[in-house]
């Protein structure tokens, strides 16, 4: 329903105060983005001074809208709307600067009322979807007769966003779901930075989110009245909605102003006539007395509403004791079943599934998925439901063949805080949604990721799924904890500590193949949670010490048996987590005394080189694999028992020779 | 035009004949895919037994059709018709063992036949656009009058490449072009690995092709009439097309066609009934003499074709010397321009636009292009046109906001040989694309990537747009060769190593900001084509080295120079090139007397282990940066000349006490 006039005029001058405030930041940083905020100052306007159910005070409040700036770089759009709404954000002078809450691109955490790290293109998208599920999924669990949970999730895109292949995953799948709480809002300025838009793209974007299944309307992005009226119709569709607002990038600046010019920052030098244009006047970060009324009624607005749930929750919550308790209180995390480690040998990814299981049957908030490849990853949770359209209460996710929007969109749910989402693929596809790893490290996020297939082991599938570079790739990125258990009690050890950890994700690398269950060292579990510790003491004096993960471990303590004298296996599930190890824990595992060391490990060598010395040796795996029995790749390169002991009793010959004879038999 | 019914039931014999090869090889290696190759056997029969142009005794003939196995685990299909057409593969019974030309999934450079590495899904679709895009540059560039070029690029994909993000990437750009040259054959078999396909996906696939601007069909993939129909018609178009062929998968096997359980090997111990039911024999490998007939005929027939092409190439090459010696032979890259070197302090990524622009100049084979980022990449060709749909003579390709399809849209371009692709975005992007510059590095491709905004330095813009990790996860792809060069100099030694190059792909980090040319060193050209060089030479005896590249060499030669006598300062713009040095190269440079070494560089420190050992020191970013200027990100991680300098004393203080007094002043 449209607005009134006054209303709209309001609106219509809170957007050229917005845009004042975003032009003057980014000339005083001189560096950001003024595109976007002016182009969409309208689209802001009616969003924040009218339609988003929010609370300036409690940012995080479960109820709120959900608002994602998908198109990160037009950061200071936010900030101006963060700040008009009452959010505690530093002032906008201070843009860009070190320390101020008010970084280049959104960051959440940094600035209240920031849901989600954005700029990377097209991820934002995918977040945004990652909350829908999450309210989709909490909706399901609880009794809501009493509307504690009534929001939406409302993301601003633009063409960047949606080339981005990650849109296509990801709007295809929210469309498959029906995922009515989500309203996907279009930039749509026909500019991208280096050209015009028809430059690059012809395509139907209204018929191809058509075929998604979404419900599309077209306005002009500067009609606030039309963006309004769109938006109610959204909230009524039944399934997601696009709205494709044309708009002018860099509304306002003279000369400038729809072109791709207009992106960046060039538009500064004309931020006077600009102003004058807007009808502003020369004060910096100038907001008249209308626009402060506006929102000084806004805020009230949100207090009522907020004050008028806050009742309806709590009222709730006396009745439903138990789902308050479930869904919005912490929980630790019990401690698995044993039952696995009475097996024999196993693959981790299935002594790692039946872990999961056992996490999950305790802690309802763990949720996982899978790129189609739950049969194989085998962590798919039994008896849990498969999470569908038909079904929000199910806690498997079959995401398809759509790794990087998997990623994105369990960095979504992970954003939202309630679920602890997990999700899976082959470890050679990690690089498939490895730039929404980058983004979970960054912003902190506790996802789980489950990479299974972790060696050339996988043998005959070939290079392409032979995993040779990831575990070097994925251990360089700061903040995430890459775990590659050596059986199935270190594999329990490596699922504790992903779903423990608060501050950041984590990667489990787990084996294709059975491996023995390593029942002659005793402290797999807790060395593990370490990062890493000895499995094998040398029985005299340590003269070498050998180093080993995943499946290499086994092949580590049968070699090493001969010299068991001279040398200590290390265990070493997680570099990570053993470089945090403080009180001289390095040097008890790995004494500097003992310069003699050797790596073992089927990828590729360069985060060995930290623990063994530009001189020390490492049985790695530094070319692509090729197609054949695993064991016969696993031999090639060097990974089996013989081999190593030979690298072994070289080693110590060549440095010790005191230890043997001539023969080379032990003295 | 529907062919005669003898034929057609030439045709379906043969397609069951193939059924059965694919059967027999994956039950021979117990491993392997039988979904698609069952599935699509009427496919194969109508495109290698009657539409496609080939050449089994020159698979590398210039107008031969592309064929593209976008789904490469049906590889069987490929083997089994490249094996009736008369291809030099090997016996299928030797499918998935080790040393044979018949990988698991598809491997260009192994199997004749076979046009590119394809398994990680939905790239195959993007190299088949960048075939196209290679046909329509060199289709522009030469008389073709004798049409010695009218071949078309045929792809055959499945549900996992079209949900896979590149799809949508990809083919929205393939429609924008209008390449009319691209055939994709979409296996429509409702099924993925875990389940039917409408688990995970509602979409309208032919309304989202429609979209993109695709001329769309749909046939029943059984009827082999209604594909060759459709074939003909889809070549005819005037613009891309795709045809929906309704497959069942796993065609043949009872119980399980039809379901997931057809995708990969589950069928083979229902092999005998399978033959059965296909009307095949029990003898291995069974070809039956009308299939025999059909393809003697064809490979006649395609010689008949070659030949034909050959007198009109022949006549075509007389006339047209100057065009066959720039499109069909080698060229020898000439030497750059030398006027960047007299600029004064420039950015690599500016010197690097002049260097490109010069071997342009004389290298018509060469193009390039950016993902929407042209105007900060620098990598422009000047004076050389846009290619696009109005001009394939263009050659620079603006992508788009697309990594995952530039990247794999330039592979095919190189598997096609003609021209030498390039193509850029930010560094902090290169994730974006890092799917396909794994299978360009498998495939020894001479792709090169210009990544620039290299560092933190980048600042403002903040920690989603700082490369901190990208250095290391690069430089763990085996093959890929990655040079940061520190000044205009040593970035044109990186360039011209980039484009010599033959058998794998070069990434160029180039900086943001302006760096000094470091005049003062003479062979930064040469010491770059090694890899790393001596930038200064210790004047007395030799105490530590230190090693640095990209913007961190200036830095370094600043930091040292007040203990010249005793420190080495190294450049080290290429790792891999220098790892591959022989002769004692290495020890010249890093002689192993010297155990002393700080490195700097501005990316994680897990490279540099292997060059300063475990108790070495490393100025590096272990952390994701932040947004403020980039002199304040760089000095908070310590790089600057009065950090370096501090650390170079203290080390040198530590170890070498007697070089210093008291006072810690030089002796």
């Amino acid at each position: 329903m449209a607005v009134t006039h006054k209303m709209e005029d309001n609106l219509k001058t809170a957007a050229n105060v917005a845009r004042g405030l975003a032009l003057e930041a980014v000339a005083m940083a001189h560096s950001g983005h003024l595109g976007l905020p002016l182009g969409c100052a309208e689209i802001g306007a009616a969003l924040f001074g009218y339609l988003l159910q929010l609370n300036p005070k409690q940012p995080r409040w479960i109820n709120r809208d959900r608002f994602v700036l998908s198109a990160g770089h037009g950061t200071m759009f936010l900030y101006a709307w963060l700040y008009l709404s009452g959010f505690a954000v530093d002032e906008l002078s201070r843009f860009r600067t070190r320390g101020s809450n008010l970084p280049g691109h959104p960051e959440f955490g940094v600035t209240p009322g920031v849901e989600c790290t954005t700029g990377p293109l097209g991820q934002g998208i995918a977040n945004a979807v990652g909350f829908a599920i999450s309210e989709k999924m909490l909706h399901n669990r609880i009794n809501n007769i009493h509307e504690i949970l009534d929001y939406h999730v409302v993301c601003l895109c633009g063409d960047g966003c949606l080339q981005e292949g990650i849109s296509h995953e990801t709007c295809s799948f929210a469309g498959h779901l029906k995922l009515d709480n989500l309203i996907l809002i279009y930039d749509s300025n026909g500019i991208t930075i280096d050209a015009a838009l028809e430059e690059t793209q012809s395509e139907d974007v209204r018929r191809r989110f058509e075929a998604y299944g979404f419900f599309v309307q077209t306005v002009d992005g500067h009609n606030i009245n039309q963006i309004i009226e769109a938006y109610e119709r959204a909230k009524m569709a039944d399934r997601p909605s696009l709205i494709i607002a044309r708009t002018i990038i860099g509304y306002g600046i003279p000369g400038i102003a729809g072109t791709n010019g207009a992106h960046g920052e060039a538009g500064i030098k004309f931020a006077a006539e600009t102003k004058k244009n807007l009808g502003l006047p020369e004060q910096q970060f100038f907001v008249d007395e209308k626009t402060k009324a506006l929102f000084g009624n806004r805020r009230q607005q949100w207090l009522r509403d907020y004050n008028y749930w806050k009742n309806r929750f709590d009222a709730w919550k006396v009745k439903n004791g138990d789902s308050y308790s479930l869904f919005f209180e912490n929980h630790t995390l019990e401690s698995t079943s044993r039952d696995i480690l009475n097996m024999g040998a196993i693959s981790t990814r299935d002594a790692g599934g039946k872990i999961l299981n056992a996490l999950a049957e305790k802690n309802p908030k763990i949720v996982t998925g899978s790129a189609d490849l739950f049969l194989s990853n085998k962590n798919y949770l039994l008896g849990k439901g498969d999470f569908g359209r038909k079904n929000y209460g199910g806690r498997n996710i079959s995401f398809g063949i759509r790794e990087h929007a998997m990623g994105a969109i369990l960095n979504g749910m992970a954003y939202d805080g309630v679920f602890q989402p997990s999700g899976a693929t082959f470890l050679a596809f990690s690089d498939y949604l490895r730039p929404a790893i980058r983004v979970a490290a960054m912003a902190k996020l506790p996802v789980v990721y489950i990479f299974t297939h972790d060696s050339i082991a996988v043998g005959q599938d070939g290079p392409t799924h032979q995993p040779v570079e990831m575990l070097a790739a994925l251990r360089s990125i700061p903040n995430l904890d890459v775990f590659r258990p050596a059986d199935a009690e270190e594999c329990e050890g490596a699922y504790e500590a992903a779903f423990l950890r608060k501050n950041g994700p984590t990667a489990l690398i787990l084996s294709r193949q059975d491996l023995p269950i390593l029942t002659e060292i005793s402290n797999r579990k807790t060395g593990t949670l370490r990062g890493a510790y000895i499995a094998r003491k040398e029985t005299e004096n340590l003269q070498l010490i050998l180093l080993a993960t995943g499946s290499e471990l086994a092949i580590a303590l049968e070699a090493a048996k001969d010299f068991s004298q001279f040398v200590r296996v290390v265990s070493v599930p997680s570099m990570e987590v053993f470089k945090r190890q403080r009180d001289g824990y390095g040097e008890e595992i790995l004494p500097k005394s003992c310069k003699l060391r050797l790596a073992v490990e089927a990828g590729v060598a360069m985060p060995w080189y930290a623990f063994v010395g530009p001189e020390g040796q490492i049985v790695s795996v530094d070319d692509f694999g090729f197609s054949a029995p695993g064991k016969q790749v696993q031999e090639y390169f060097g990974f089996t028992v013989e081999i190593v002991r030979e690298k072994i009793r070289s080693l110590l010959t060549k440095i010790c020779e005191f230890i043997f004879d001539e023969n080379l038999a032990l003295l």
